[in-house]
């Protein structure tokens, strides 16, 4: 093998690589930006890293039609303001905006349920990627999917651009229980839940072809129904081993406060991600710092009361039951 | 024979060149356009052809009531003005708003669920015409009866005027997925699944005669059941062997983006209709330019990245759920 070709796969691509990349962000918050000023702001109160957007999730909710990849041009500008890792968000399914977020040079990619889903059968094989993908779940059953497909973080999707922060915890608790719930099942009932998260594959594949499917079919690219199953199986005793998933997992989608930030850590979130919170506030650099201290001190209510002297009017924030569209029900 | 009849035949009309006109599209991108200035805009850009219509699918979208073949004079402005192929649509079954384009001169014409249909039972014999047709289809049983009944092209019909990607990515995936399928066929198969994709004429045909029908029934024109049958199996054995339709099969209804066009390409397609994309989004110049060549070069992720920097606002879009009448239903 030629030496740059062996260079170039220590230096992107395994799996222990991307998740380890996506481990560095751990304790930190991700900030959406989007433009350079919002991304030199976020890097100045301590963001771990940005995520690139043309418009924040609370706007896409509110403008309404199709959200699709951000201009490579305005991800360009703020990849080259700020010096923390950027990354950018492709549709559900859209392996193509991915291949272009990777050749712009992205540090990671959100397939994201922001946007509207591209694909309705499929997520995309984030294995063909060097780059590292981070994925939504509202449970265990999503995450482990994400992390076959080859996620190296998975966020919860809460209800993103509402600033509740009700549906973060409620699928921080579905995740966090299921995984307590694992250390009490046996290998049979372990598998049993691996043929069940399997299923959704299955669906997939039955709908394209019209037709009952075998183990023997390849039911997600070229990976048939069996393997993905015992895959499945595999990475659900590695999490009844080590009592978490084997990826970060950051909380995401309606946190607005230092206290949302607080919370979602004292609840097991690895970090956490802030969309519409920081720029939808009166006041985003101060809160941009605190939401970053009261990461920091999740588990000191001082600081937790402290920080969140002060610092302005929140975003205002939406009812989850007054929603028309419920972006966390896209991607299965 | 008289040798201008002769020289006439070889001209036109037989399938053979009917397809091969149809495959010199192969590779490029066909645009809509309503007026000369807009074809001259498309020409300029690349575009293999353009579709000469009224008004693009998001207006007959938004505008509701009947949508029918555009005024003859439109499309030979639109004629006079370029110098690539230029083709128009007609409603489902309506042969002689067919038979009047044919009469114009126009190079291929696209028998289109965007316009309202005009017959409940057939669609039009495009055997009859000399001009080659393209034709809709969401999976491989209308792709099949398109191209018995003479459709010298094939395309998804994706949602057309949604701007949204989702639905032309369901039916890609759907008809390459049966057409790998078939390989996996008997003979024995293959034939139940004629008599299935020729049901669904006996069931125009019963509906117009009030009774059941038999193999010896005309279902189709002048058409016996068993030979439809007998031909579509056929079809079916053909696709097979070749593993792909023995047409050109473009892909449309929802492309707004270089990144859209180019995954569409990857997902197999042999070409991309672009409709509303182009005309209904900030700088049409621009991206009819970027959508060309990320057509050229859609497995080149550098080329899509840089292609899609700059080029203005994608049409807003729809979101599929919101929709009230789903064009895709029309035909079957």
């Amino acid at each position: 093998m030629p030496k740059e070709i062996e260079l170039d796969k220590l230096r992107y691509g395994t799996e222990l690589l991307k998740r380890g990349f996506a481990k560095m962000q751990k304790g930190g918050v991700i900030m959406d930006v989007t433009n350079a000023e919002q991304a030199g702001i976020a890097e100045d109160a301590g963001a771990v890293a940005v995520m690139a957007l043309e418009k924040v999730p609370a706007d896409i909710r509110s403008q309404g039609g199709v959200a699709r990849m951000a201009d490579p041009k305005k991800i360009q500008e703020i990849m080259d303001a700020v010096t923390i890792p950027v990354m950018a968000k492709c549709r559900i399914g859209h392996f193509v905006e991915a291949q272009a977020l990777e050749a712009l040079g992205v540090d990671m990619i959100d397939e994201s349920e922001v946007l509207t889903p591209a694909d309705p059968f499929y997520h995309i094989d984030k294995r063909k990627f060097k780059v590292p993908f981070v994925c939504g779940c509202r449970n265990l059953g999503e995450a482990v999917r994400r992390i076959w497909e080859g996620a190296a973080m998975i966020r919860t999707k809460g209800e993103a651009g509402t600033g509740n922060v009700v549906e973060a915890v409620r699928h921080m608790r579905i995740v966090m229980g299921s995984i307590e719930h694992l250390s009490r099942l046996g290998d049979d009932e372990l598998y049993i839940l691996a043929e069940e998260y399997t299923q959704s594959y299955a669906k997939s594949a039955q709908q394209i072809l019209g037709r009952e499917i075998d183990g023997n079919t390849p039911v997600f690219g070229e990976y048939l129904y069996d393997d993905i199953k015992e895959e499945i199986f595999g990475i659900l005793k590695e999490i009844r081993q080590i009592k978490r998933l084997p990826v970060v997992n950051f909380a995401a989608g309606g946190i607005a406060t230092p206290a949302d930030a607080a919370l979602m850590m004292q609840l097991g979130s690895d970090g956490v991600f802030v969309g519409s919170g920081i720029f939808k506030s009166s006041d985003p650099e101060k809160r941009a710092r605190a939401i970053v201290e009261a990461v920091a001190h999740f588990d000191e209510p001082e600081v937790i009361a402290e920080v969140s002297k002060d610092i302005g009017e929140a975003m205002p924030g939406l009812e989850i039951k007054s929603l028309e569209v419920k972006l966390q029900e896209r991607g299965w």
